[in-house]
């Protein structure tokens, strides 16, 4: 805010909340407005005539109708990178809160019944992220293998993982160079692009960490969940149309999969106590926090800034989204 | 149990359920026995004469009266390393939950009330584990600084971790070769053995993995806490002895650190939804579950088994406890 307010060009217009912003306030004032600062809950399909820049406070920009400002001349900018970190963390909490019971230990303790479980050898036992002598290889896959993902494969490396499988956008190539570099680097057995279905049948921890949007929708189905392994684990840290909630809610009741953890689910927030993943045991879900963590939350909000005055006042915007392609 | 039920010298007498075993059945039992295998929650303080080994499927042997044990000329196995990656793994993630707000999250979304929670740009955040640009330095703290609490600093090298702080047994010396070589393994600015108070005054997360019993219990007290920082996190994956459960509550109600993740408290199982640390949002308890991996849990059995099995027919114990010392 300080960076904004010190451009004596700007006129600002600030919602007072720290909550988002409400739609009538939003039409209300982005009525000439040459920019606008916006959040994921911030939809943003129709621009005034004033309105020269679009800068979200988000790596996903699925929120914008990108026809709709690419139209109008608009630069739309956004806040990759300065997330990455968070939403790896959380995607690695998620993976072990997902396999180790997490959700119902927690559950447990905080309902006042631990005095009801004795310990015995095999109670609480979920499947475990590292290697062991015993179960020596961990594949770890990965729908989408942008930056974020590859922040999560980082992270897992000292737990032994042993192979990498990701599927990305079909459209484009493998990067086999990149690909043999983070191989060597973290002397993993493969780092390799295949097909989502391949990706699914091996991995162990399975990531979705790919954009929203209908060229993703429901990539994570009844179908592809029966591929998985049964001692395997879906982790959703991107954004929840990519997996159909019924059909998990199935492959968990009926044990296609060992467990789920989720920082998204479809149709957020409104997910009622009656939500088929809420009264599955083995599915964690926390509300959309991935990238929630006082550092990282402002310097999302400083690159928004810098994004709003470089679109307005001239020079490069940090991370502006390519519209060259959209019509 | 095939290892041992294939040892036709053995006669077994196994307690028949898939939990902690009945202390009256103990007692009745092993009376004539020659070894025994029990779990944390077998103390065993009175030995028959006929009793040759106690086998305990555990890393830790408090329950076990060494004294008395060591007088009879009783040998003692126990189970460490197997369960040392379960266990590290458990540590990592406790720590990402009692920052990210991970037993808050899901408490949020179990009971229905994501709904009420709009996203906000500071809602639900907490300290990032993660080094970021605008805070690129990251200090670990442990109190012990064995094979689990090294494990678990190997967990967080990728997570940007700058230094590692630890303190130990006050009579064994700090281990500087072996300090020097962890800090250039792992790119650390510093391996090093601290007093306790510098660990609680530097470290972002202070883990609690040394071992149970007289010396160390409460070693986290009030004065302790009150040294740490107020963005840092407690994790306690040993005993629960070792912490002062009114102290960290206090802690935590008033704001001396940020969160705290327990996989043991003092007096469980019995922990109601009135103790004082269930009843603090930022705590995090899971019901001593860090070695509750199937992988893990089977190669504690059938390590407690061997250790049995030479104890009794001759042959090297693959892990005995030392008691020349006991006296």
């Amino acid at each position: 805010m300080p960076l904004l307010e010190e451009r004596s060009e700007l006129d600002l217009v600030v919602w007072p909340e720290d909550r988002a912003c409400d739609r009538a306030w939003l039409l209300d004032n982005i009525t000439g407005a040459a920019g606008v600062i916006v959040t994921l809950t911030d939809k943003i399909w129709i621009a005034g005539p004033s309105l020269k820049v679009v800068s979200t406070m988000s790596v996903g920009y699925e929120h914008v109708d990108l026809k709709a400002v690419a139209q109008q001349g608009l630069k739309v900018g956004y806040t990759p990178d300065v997330l990455t970190d968070a939403v790896a963390d959380l995607s690695v909490m998620l993976a072990l809160m997902a396999g180790r019971n997490g959700g119902i230990g927690t559950s447990v303790v905080q309902k006042g019944e631990w005095k009801n479980y004795s310990w015995a050898p095999f109670g609480f036992c979920g499947p475990q992220l590292s290697t062991t002598s015993a179960s020596p290889k961990r594949t770890i896959g990965f729908l989408g293998f942008g930056r974020i993902a590859q922040a999560t494969l980082a992270r897992l490396v000292p737990f032994g993982v042993t192979h990498c499988l990701y599927s990305s956008n079909p459209t484009s190539p493998a990067n086999h160079a990149r690909d043999a570099e983070l191989a060597a680097k973290y002397k993993l057995q493969a780092v390799k692009k295949v097909d989502v279905d391949d990706v699914a049948r091996e991995s162990d921890v399975l990531f979705v960490l790919a954009p929203g949007g209908n060229d993703t929708y429901h990539l994570v189905n009844e179908e592809l969940l029966k591929k998985m392994k049964k001692t395997s684990v879906l982790i959703n840290a991107s954004r929840g149309t990519l997996v159909d909630s019924d059909a998990l809610a199935k492959a968990l009741h009926e044990g296609w999969i060992w467990g789920a953890g989720l920082d998204v689910v479809e149709g957020e927030p409104n997910i009622s106590v009656d939500h088929p993943l809420v009264k599955e045991p083995r599915c964690v879900i926390v509300p959309h926090i991935a990238s929630a963590t006082l550092e990282t939350r402002r310097a999302m909000a400083t690159r928004a800034a810098q994004n709003l005055i470089a679109g307005l006042l001239g020079g490069q915007m940090p991370a502006q989204v390519d519209l060259a392609n959209i019509s």
